[in-house]
């Protein structure tokens, strides 16, 4: 008899477990239950519809439902499990009762941070998540005015672009002193900043929210902060990740510090049979041990492909994280890896570090931006512990680079001493990686 | 009394030098002689001011005389050193007779290889180097209808992409089966060349340059080929970059397999007190043993700064050579790293090889680029030895990343499992470089 895998979830983490377990055993009954009545769209795609960068939601849909027929995999839509019972391997499906499954992949995804003050029932408080609900909302933004972003991470940096792209007023309201403040540091932030004041953004940092504020009618005309009242017609709510654990914890499934489930570098679970991946577990972090969760959509599709690899009988690991970041902020590309100056003195983590501004170009040459670099590594074996940048190009292909210099050990002379393309129209003579490890060199040779 | 650092040449290399001796020995007298009448320019900028690309020459100036001054640095331009006595430790400079030093370092970089054919005298024959030159040339090209550039090396790439653009009918003419043929494999160059068509750039591979051809005038009106006669009033003779040794070979220094200077890993020449930087010398290549020679500006001047700070007292070493590389080619970006498919088949090294064609942001993001990215590792230890690829965006960067990936001996395994950042402006979900790795792994499995 066919192998039969269950997976909870239809996200980035469900469908590379899918994907994943019919690569192993392509004769496994695999079968997905999501509430959603969509799957494969990518929902990192939607702020940027609503900042019109993308003229459709139709361009984020990845597949069609008969792709994943032909695949073999059998998706169920508008479907809640309302209950995992790890002893009998069985789920409880609402409308269609106990399905048995050999092997569970958990991929329940996350959930924003209730903000915990009154007012969360008003009308005109958006959750940016599901793509038929920001079909919706899209409309709706032609009629706003005022709008505040609750809280300055990922998602709400996205949204902060965006909605200023699209010509609404704009407030940031974040309890950090400022953007994305647990993980970047002020030196890379000073920019993003300048740039959202130059699109008339409006800041309001080391400001808690108390309340929302609304009209008789029900709906959202404004926030009460620590800094006062700021009117709007709507609100972000950008808060963190929270992981939708409460199925797994019922089912008595352990979570770690962050709430998110414990799994092994197999990402399997503390319940026999029963995997997880994306944004419901923890992975430890190979840099101070802090736990991480709440990663990317690339991180929970990666893990679900192990996961269900896993399940299906594989043995596949997945490798330690050190998390190489990156994202449009205001005008500039933000990035790194791992520790920055921020991260690390919390952790109490000492460092040395080297910074360096330079540019993608000759240059002489058009469309030359400015690329900041900072590194950080650890003192005596100049180990790279983290690296943080701010620019306009090529963001996103340093800070892979630096994900994997930071795992496989590269020290800050292997930074200093590397060769670089100098070609004027995509390179300049000196890489700004090789002189911000150039710097920290320096300035510790001068140190001693 | 100040230590005497000469240096011969004003190029990359040899102002590289001349500010790496200011910075071990600030007190040292430093001289550079040079035969052109400026320094610190940008001559890689040149084929993009003919291409329109960039507006002006004045933009590829680097810094103003007064800055050497200012540092110190005594330059003498328009000045031809005629001989080197290494015994007595001497030049021979023109109209200022013999000058002494206590170490030298020659940096007198490289000459176009001499077609070899008749009508080499003819008006009409372009040698890319020299800005002046240059500025001249440009205005001439304003007339130019019909233009020929021999051999799609590096230069001539950069030049028929540029003259193309600028709306003159270009022809290549080569030896070789496909553009870069020495460098680059075929599945690469297919890119470029499918864009140079649409660009209305002609083509002659595999074709041998018989003559140059005149009018009565003087003045080139063709090349005669293997392949029939191309009218033309222009050629961009864009042939090997060959070391300028000459004076080095007269002063008895010796000389490697391609022409250049042999240097040991301080830079330094044969001779005592004499050391060489930049195209006029050779570098043991790291993979397969062949000697490098010709390389970039940027290896010139990295190189000038070692030669320069050990000539005057320092004590730094040139790390090896693994030469990343990238250019725009059409439009394309290409790039890699040490060996492709080509080289390592005519080197006779074994290897394995995995290729994916990816995207450089999220697919439905506007601007989103193909990225091909193929790798080449050793058999067995799975040792990354080369990569080759071309796309839209972050080719240098990619290229970067991979020149430090063969360094330090990270295997198709490291890359396979690489991180990468996801966000839909700036990254795709799956990086090419890591699937391209993981389609290498997939294969190997397969043959298993």
């Amino acid at each position: 008899m066919a192998q039969r895998i269950v997976v909870i979830g239809g996200g980035g983490g469900g469908l590379g477990a899918a994907g994943g377990a019919k690569a192993v055993d392509p004769g496994a009954s695999v079968t997905v239950f999501t509430e959603f009545e969509d799957v494969a769209y990518s929902p990192c795609g939607i702020p940027f519809v609503h900042g019109k960068e993308i003229p459709s939601f139709e361009a984020l849909f990845l597949a069609d439902k008969q792709a994943y027929v032909d695949a073999g995999i059998d998706i169920h839509y508008n479907t809640t499990v309302s209950s995992i019972d790890v002893n009998a391997r069985t789920v409880e499906v609402v409308g269609k009762g106990t399905v048995p499954y050999d092997s569970l992949v958990i991929a329940t995804g996350f959930s924003y941070a209730d903000p915990g003050v009154p007012g969360a029932d008003l009308d005109g408080l958006y959750y940016v998540k599901n793509i038929r609900s920001a079909m919706e909302w899209d409309k709706r933004l032609d009629s706003v005015k005022k709008a505040v972003v609750l809280e300055a991470g990922p998602l709400g940096i996205e949204m902060a672009t965006a909605l200023a792209h699209r010509g609404i007023e704009t407030h940031i309201v974040d309890p950090n002193p400022w953007v994305l403040g647990e993980l970047c540091d002020p030196d890379i932030a000073e920019l993003v900043q300048e740039s959202w004041t130059e699109m008339g953004v409006q800041m309001h940092w080391n400001t808690k929210l108390n309340a929302f504020l609304g009209d008789d009618a029900g709906s959202v005309r404004g926030v009460d902060t620590s800094a006062g009242v700021i009117d709007c017609d709507l609100v972000v709510v950008a808060t963190h990740k929270e992981p939708n654990s409460a199925l797994a914890v019922a089912a008595g499934i352990k979570t770690g510090s962050t709430g998110g489930l414990i799994v092994d570098s197999s990402m399997h679970t503390s319940a026999p049979g029963v995997w997880a991946c994306g944004d419901v577990c923890e992975l430890p972090h190979q840099l101070g041990g802090l736990p991480l969760q709440g990663l990317t959509g690339s991180h929970a599709y990666a893990q679900g492909k192990v996961a269900g690899a896993n399940a299906a009988g594989g043995s596949r690991e997945y490798q330690p994280v050190y998390v190489p970041w990156g994202m449009v902020a205001g005008k500039w590309m933000i990035g790194g890896v791992a520790l920055g100056e921020t991260a690390a003195t919390a952790l109490g983590m000492p460092y040395v570090v080297g910074a360096a501004d330079g540019i993608s170009r000759a240059r002489y040459y058009p469309g030359v931006k400015k690329v900041r670099v900072k590194l950080l590594a650890e003192p005596g074996s100049l180990r790279l512990i983290g690296a943080q940048m701010a620019g306009g190009e090529g963001i996103k292909e340093r800070a892979d680079f630096l994900g994997v210099a930071v795992k496989k050990g590269l020290t800050l002379r292997d930074l200093a001493t590397m060769e670089n393309v100098y070609s004027p129209p995509i390179g300049a003579l000196n890489e700004p990686i090789a002189v911000a490890a150039q710097n920290a060199l320096a300035a510790l040779a001068k140190g001693k």
